[in-house]
């Protein structure tokens, strides 16, 4: 699997003098296996520029850059730091928190305006998903219109890979090859009896099914779910209480994986989660599906069923990440610092899949934050089987080299090492 | 870590004429990522043996004995075969039939004799549990009074460690390997937030808290579970939500793994299944608990809260298996037959701890299929803490050795290669 280097885009953007300052990363929303290898691929870069005077990292992502609460990354140890290559969740801390239009209220922007002052902030690279993205959008408009010069250049992050204006997005490889593998091992697991079974993985994704589609990379690879269901295709429990009793009866077992997202007809979610709940995008807080669909299973077919939630380790599972996505991630945040530093603002790094023959190759580039603001990329109808129960082979083609490559954490008294920062306060200029 | 070679010990069973015949291996009860390790070790070192005329594999355990389904398992391509020590779950079936006591019914010895007799059998192994142990007991008990020259032995096997008579089972440290990796990285997942959570973590374990315990393995590595409950003390819900209460309070978030059998001081599993139902050896079938634990938290606290199942990826996440345990259930499975050619029956294979100055090494012996039978070994209390919420420094010394060595299985397009066998039916003799 060949990769254009970065530098051979930095064209992408207009070369225009560096500003000499500080940087501040941050991190946002749900954390992923490899989140952490794109902020290290931005503090390296920054720590590496001469024009960047402190490598800050902020706490909590927008709520530390907000409380002031930045962390001097150039004080941490250089090993320590680069095993963020290998470790899960997010290093900085994460938040969720939404900021209001600056017409409507502009306080939290004239808050960040003064802590950027005080660290003298010139550049601002923020890694998070589309609602981050719409925050960094809103923050670059914010500091234009104020005459602040900053360049603020958004990185890709989501399980999901629902952001618009990329192909792929990092964290989507290593979860799809967690889900893949988990399947394939789950396959082998749930048919070893005589008399078979139904059993039902639930796979995250709220609103897009590439990762519930991922789970078909296992049957792809000879042994995985004999149905999968998508958010893209509307859910009616009587096809799949029909489709799921076929194949017992063809197979004498029967594996469904299932999108958490899954919506009937009217659009309405098939689960909503034991807390009720909204977050405060408006996402209802899903989860439960696998057992809700199990008792549905039992209650019509008699038939031996179990659920299975593969849970926060389809996030989080950084010893079964894809080097691929692991690599990809690095080179986003590097990458971005890089095209900053050449004048880029107002922009989210892209994932532009070229490549000839059917060999996988990608190449970095830039886009409007407009691009991928508030947006979804669903999974194409043409990528799910008419039945809606499956996927095509487009996808598998298309997923499939995302999820190459063996990386994993260096290891320590037979568990992963992670990294320990200090993650130490950094002081305001004068 | 080094490990006395098995041939040391040979010498453990008395030296006689081997029996000519074919030889019958057969896997039961819940899968593991290694039962198929100590199935191949069993199956290579039959194939290996002059005397053993035919090396069959039974179809889901004994019950495929009863019903004379069993496979030629010389019939298979050697390399497809080599792949079965890195292939999770029963290559050749598993099953949770009980048989009855012989004096009560002797139907099925009957039916197993004959089947024995139409095709030679002279030796016979079990891999399993304590139940499948106490299969093995009554089988070779009624072989011996029939008269039929057949030599019996088990090949302990079980992800739960609760077998008696050996001081640990093959499937335990890749499971324990599993769940610290995983409580790691649900750590660094659990605490990104500012506003901390409290997770709960179900962990397997029936009636025995090793697996439960292995979350501490995690936190001993830096991060990890900081509270821990085993069904060895019986479990308070005011003193848990009080647990709970007092670490959140202290750090701002919890991580709580509890095992699914605890129960209350009535005894009483705190959990039961939705199914609600029981196994055929009477088990209750339990899951749920974390969502039960979840919500009482959330009740009495009203901390944002969530339940992690880590489900079957317990015992089948052969992608994170530990080497360790690998290499020693392979080892099980050669080392009965070698005992077995040697004269012994009536035997379980089993580990005996040796080494010096702590440094880990094991002996693989033979002990009375009656030492392991129908009993379950516990967690010492004193490896527990007085307040019963974590495990000791002992228990960390004592598993920390079973986790060790990364072994995986060989990687195809970025997923396992898991084995393919033909399980050809053999024939009956003449």
């Amino acid at each position: 699997m060949s990769s254009f280097p970065p530098s051979q885009t930095g064209s992408s953007s207009p070369a225009s003098p560096s500003l000499t300052g500080s940087c501040v990363i941050a991190q946002s929303g749900g954390p992923t296996a490899v989140v952490n290898a794109s902020a290290l691929g931005a503090i390296e870069a920054s720590l590496a520029a001469p024009c960047v005077t402190r490598t800050l990292g902020a706490a909590h992502g927008i709520e530390g850059v907000l409380n002031g609460k930045l962390f001097d990354m150039g004080c941490e140890d250089r090993r320590e730091l680069s095993l963020l290559r290998c470790t899960p969740a997010a290093a900085l801390g994460s938040c969720r928190y939404k900021m209001s239009d600056p017409e409507e209220d502009a306080a939290d922007y004239l808050r960040l305006l003064g802590v950027f002052r005080r660290y003298d902030v010139r550049y601002f690279f923020y890694i998070g998903g589309n609602d981050s993205m719409d925050t960094c959008r809103k923050i670059s408009g914010f500091l234009a219109d104020a005459g602040y010069a900053c360049r603020v250049v958004g990185i890709p992050k989501t399980i999901d890979n629902d952001l618009c204006g990329t192909d792929h997005c990092p964290g989507f490889g290593s979860a799809a090859r967690f889900i893949a593998t988990a399947c394939m091992e789950l396959d082998r697991d749930v048919r070893v009896y005589e008399k078979g079974r139904v059993t039902i993985v639930e796979i995250m994704g709220r609103h897009a099914g590439w990762l519930a589609g991922a789970s078909a990379l296992a049957a792809h690879a000879g042994g995985g779910p004999d149905l999968v269901y998508l958010p893209e295709v509307p859910f009616s429990m009587e096809r799949f209480l029909a489709d799921v009793a076929a194949v017992y009866r063809r197979r004498g077992s029967c594996m469904a994986a299932v999108s958490e997202g899954v919506r009937d007809a009217d659009g309405r979610f098939v689960s909503e989660s034991p807390e009720g709940g909204r977050d405060v995008f408006g996402h209802a807080q899903l989860g439960g599906l696998a057992a809700l669909l199990a008792e549905a299973v039992r209650r019509k077919t008699g038939f031996k069923v179990r659920g299975v939630e593969l849970s926060l380790l389809q996030r989080c599972a950084a010893h079964a990440a894809s080097g691929t996505d692991i690599g990809e991630a690095w080179d986003a945040g590097s990458f971005a610092v890089a095209q900053a530093l050449a004048g880029a603002s107002g922009k989210m790094v892209s994932f532009e899949r070229g490549g000839t023959h059917g060999e996988y190759a990608c190449r970095l580039t830039l886009v409007p934050l407009e691009a991928a603001a508030n947006r979804e990329k669903l999974v194409p109808r043409g990528w799910i089987n008419a039945a809606g129960n499956n996927v095509e082979r487009a996808f598998v083609d298309y997923a499939l080299p995302l999820i190459q490559g063996d990386v994993r954490p260096p290891m320590e008294n037979g568990l992963p090492r992670f990294a320990r920062l200090r993650l130490l306060p950094a002081e305001p200029r004068g």
